[in-house]
């Protein structure tokens, strides 16, 4: 069978539509970001990188990357084996230790990634809960849906951050269901901030669980970087919280955390955390180092949230459409895929700007955009720069301007 | 509702039945390995380390430590993004590279772990295939398993490493079926290795696509360290491999490899590749100078077999039963989880000697064992200790001997 003329048929359905990818090859170097050199055959040099999720620059921090040094050098390149098998070091101790301490916690478990944390976590909690029913805000992350599936629980879907929607289909559940409210604190890609104390409130009225992706949150939001929930003085209500060590923290990993009992369950149960490959300890120890100082450390949040208002600020003097929110996250509606990978590429070709055009499947078609994300390290310049590249090509391409 | 008593319920259970987990809290030295400080309370000192994956000790090899301090100087620590979201950087090109020439195929893609490569992978191919079949070996690693779970394709396990089960089976599936064969190389539970070559013909015999898992293979067989595909010259006659970059090559991550079009399509369709943040690039540089460096140095696969066929004569030499296989693993079987617990606390103990007893999930109930992995870095002296201690164990415990 020639499986090869099956896969590209998929394929060409993709660029038919305009959503086939291209990624572009980056690289980073140490001190410069957010400037990076381009790969890219179509475009070689150096671009400002505008669509990092390395949120605070903590990817470049010396204490983060002396702390990984060090680590390698003590003790080596890779863990070695899974968590159960030679693979727990006590760097992974100290950091879910540290993990725990950020969100006031009584314990936390370490995953490969944020993504597998929720996917491994909630088909856990759905699968061997007793007539577990998960409630799943509509605008969950695929890593949720794709554990919640996974599970094979009961799914009901809640509308978006609408707590009513959520109280009147937790109060239709049957006697005896095992509820678990699924949600994200920061959603990354409209920037919008859920009504936590709401949602919480819900939660408690019915005896449910709740189950809070702080992802796009962690080390940026809390005087601590414990997030929303953190924020809203809210962790002590809430039953889980899953994390990322691979966004502001500037490393790769991800985790939950929660009660000893909580913790010990998913660790003892779960295919994702078992049977897989422990991160490196160096990887552990650069993490901890980055979640240590950006619990004390200010300056990185309050520059990051200057240059974040500044960035709108500009954008709304030029008529520059986009999504009102109040996080860090500026998204910029394009709503066609074709036009938005365009208006990216001139912006790579012409300004030396990348912004990676975000389409299906990442957000639903006709909802393509770009999403900047400032950071502490876009100086004001940067920003002049980037609002007078896309002036340039809002003038240039007639694209909608926001009615003043 | 008190959650914490469902999770404890369920913790007393594994309790009872003594499948209950206690990690090991180790820390590596570099240059030290095998040898480990142990953190545990109960334990503390210095051990040996007798089951650790990192089969060739690359995980302290100074070249993959080099590598990976000089890319986190050059590009920080983190990757900052998905692979699509300005995540893609040089080395994780540069890797994708490398490990396409490692099995002589035309394309690679880079995962978060080997678990997240074939679970994606698997359920990609399952989902997106039209009329797909996945045929599974009765021992694939969870992993796999999880994978074609979440395909929801049909399954169809056949009969560990029997070529003739899985043609019955390939025979008797309807016109228009799409099958898909998933198998091991290595088992690395029981060290056994699949009779590739049939597993081939017999696929290539129905117009089956081979889908292989080199996990436990990878850096350790064939000139190049493509593993048993490369050893037997078969590499090109299967549709994807599967590796990991945590094991022999003493690092993180999983990758496949195959078409163009193939990763092509893993690339644009698998949820567990693109949701998520891309490796750290001084993982991939890491990762990359390890393959490099065993593609032509057999030094350390020469000494880990010599160490290996060691160990297995002196354990005959004393009469200590182990399975026999042709693989680099000595599993010695105790088919009991609470005495396996009790052999492992003595050896760790009394002699310094650190084995994780493996017991379920990981192996079916019934099969707990000890797993040996003698690498190039034990010595005979290391080997003489550890047979020693096996030997007086034997004799207090009466625990049956090999029949002469
Ligand atoms: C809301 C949300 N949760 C989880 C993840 C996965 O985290 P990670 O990148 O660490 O896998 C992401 C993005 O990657 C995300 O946006
Ligand atoms: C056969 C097999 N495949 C895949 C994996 C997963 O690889 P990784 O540890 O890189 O996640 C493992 C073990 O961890 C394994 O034993």
């Amino acid at each position: 069978m020639d499986y090869d003329a099956l896969f590209t048929e998929q394929l060409d359905a993709l660029r038919e539509d305009g959503n086939y990818r291209v990624f572009a090859e980056l690289e980073r170097r140490c001190g410069q970001f957010p400037r990076a050199a381009c790969h890219d055959a179509a475009n070689p040099g150096e671009v400002i990188v505008w669509c990092s999720n390395d949120y605070l620059g903590m990817g470049q921090h010396p204490s983060v990357r002396t702390a990984m040094k060090d680590a390698i050098d003590r003790t080596g390149a890779g863990a070695g084996g899974t968590r159960n098998i030679s693979g727990t070091t006590h760097e992974h101790c100290l950091l879910e230790a540290e993990l725990a301490d950020l969100h006031g916690k009584d314990a936390a478990l370490l995953f490969t990634s944020g993504y597998v944390s929720n996917w491994a976590a909630l088909s856990t909690l759905g699968a061997r809960l007793p007539n577990a029913v998960i409630l799943s805000d509509a605008l969950n992350h695929a890593s949720m849906i794709e554990g919640i599936r996974h599970s094979r629980a009961q799914k009901l879907i809640w509308k978006h951050n609408d707590p009513e929607d959520l109280d009147r289909k937790l109060a239709a559940l049957p006697e005896g269901s095992t509820p678990i409210v699924a949600f994200e604190s920061v959603y990354s890609m409209d920037g919008d901030i859920c009504p936590m104390a709401e949602i919480v409130e819900v939660a408690e009225k019915h005896g449910a669980m709740t189950y809070l992706d702080e992802v796009h949150a962690v080390g940026l939001y809390g005087a601590r970087g414990g997030g929303i929930s953190e924020r809203d003085g809210l962790a002590d209500r809430i039953t889980l919280i899953e994390g990322t060590l691979g966004k502001a923290y500037g490393v790769v990993g991800g985790y939950i955390t929660g009660s000893a009992p909580l913790c010990d369950f998913i660790r003892s149960f779960s295919s994702g955390f078992i049977f897989t490959t422990a991160l490196p300890p160096a990887v552990a120890a650069g993490a901890r180092t980055s979640i240590a100082h950006l619990k004390t450390s200010q300056i990185e949040r309050a520059q990051q949230r200057r240059q974040v208002k500044r960035l709108r600020a500009k954008l709304d003097a030029c008529g520059i459409p986009h999504l009102d929110n109040p996080s860090h996250i500026i998204p910029v509606m394009i709503k066609d895929p074709v036009k938005c990978r365009q208006i990216a590429d001139i912006l790579m070709q012409q300004f030396g700007i990348y912004v990676q055009p975000i389409n299906y499947p990442t957000v639903p078609k006709g909802t393509e955009r770009l999403r900047f994300t400032p950071g502490p390290l876009h100086t004001d310049a940067d920003i002049d720069h980037l609002v007078g590249a896309l002036n340039t090509l809002w003038q240039q391409c007639g694209i909608a301007r926001a009615v003043a």
